[in-house]
């Protein structure tokens, strides 16, 4: 029986290795897709682009092992949220990824005459939201409730960034005709990322949840409005 | 024994029933916001958008069900399946509400002015993925694989609707700088539906699993590559 009960908490702690694995995986990502775009490096934006079939073998991987311990262990109490919440973080992951890829994608399709200001806009909103899934993951593996809930708050600054970037984009497609194609792109890189900055909420309010058994998301979260377009 | 087993497939039922419940819903709100977005109905926006937090409560409401019901019932094989899911599909059943809210919002925004063509294929788009969802609903009521794959494999449609539509909001911003602002609106609102339409093909691959056991996400999907910008 000792041994049982042992094996199991082994599983849980590969569990959430593999959490981790995939989180470091989607970070690198996100700093590597921004990075692509905003240095012009098609050879990054391609690796970043492959490096998302990873992500999505991981988390098929880890539902199939998720749903046999299900079967196998029956978890209780805590236990159980762990494994709920393993599986519900390794679906924000893989959607992180792609969000990610789709960023690194537009790289060879962006034209940067004149892009220079916005291009730091999407520098520092890829910092800000790679920073927001660094803290989650640490929030994650310390299991520690009230980063998360520092996370789920901070969103509110990816969405300060969005619309600044936001706004800057747009103001420039109408006064130069040449970029409405390239701010597109970066309209729609914008929005991949303040999905990003969500994703990494949704992962706060899974983290609360399992250290906590309290939900988060009931409660009212501070949120700038996004003004689009 | 007995009385337990049968209080055990009534609420795999019961989940089931609730999920159709929320995919009724979610259908709506994807018709109900195209049709506000193309006919300029702000009273018909408000109320798609107000809806949303419909959808929000009852996948939370289904999400503690479902935890309680594995600490409980510990259901195996099927029915472990049965209960993984409903977790699934209620996650994008409530992510199609939250992309449905967000093309009715854009209603009020929206200067109509020239824009007849676009709102045309916004409406085709629109039918063709609340067709989509209407078919898995009914493949995941009927237990039906073969319908299942079908809506995976039918997807392509979608995206062929989606390059349509891009590839002429595109054109028109660049003819006409006066209508910048409008495009960049539909831009968001058909990569909006281009997005519930994968969340239509996530709950086809979790329906062929809950079915059969197998994983069609390993196959590959024969899919339009989108152009966009």
């Amino acid at each position: 029986m000792r041994h049982i009960v042992s094996s199991f908490s082994q599983e849980l702690e590969h569990l959430a290795a593999d959490i981790l694995r995939m989180g470091g995986i989607a970070e690198a990502m996100i700093t590597d897709a921004c990075r692509a775009v905003v240095t012009a490096d098609e050879a990054l934006a391609q690796d970043t682009v492959d490096r998302d079939e990873m992500l999505d073998a991981l988390e098929a991987e880890l539902e199939r092992r998720i749903v046999r311990l299900l079967a196998l262990r029956q978890p209780l109490a805590a236990d159980l949220r762990t494994v709920v919440a393993a599986l519900k973080v390794s679906t924000d992951l893989e959607r992180i990824g792609d969000l990610s890829k789709n960023i690194a994608k537009r790289t060879p399709a962006l034209d940067y005459a004149g892009l220079g200001s916005a291009l730091k806009g999407v520098d520092s909103m890829g910092r800000s939201v790679a920073a927001q899934l660094h803290s989650v993951l640490n929030a994650y593996s310390d299991s520690d409730a009230g980063l998360a809930l520092r996370v789920w708050t901070n969103d509110e600054d990816v969405d300060q960034h969005y619309n600044t970037l936001f706004r800057e984009v747009l103001t420039d497609m109408h006064e130069n005709s040449s970029r409405i194609t390239a701010g597109a792109h970066l309209m729609f890189i914008a929005k991949n990322l303040e999905r990003i900055g969500d994703h990494c909420t949704n992962i706060a309010e899974v983290v609360h949840y399992q250290v906590t058994g309290d939900y988060l998301s009931s409660m009212a979260r501070p949120r700038a409005p996004l003004l689009e377009p």
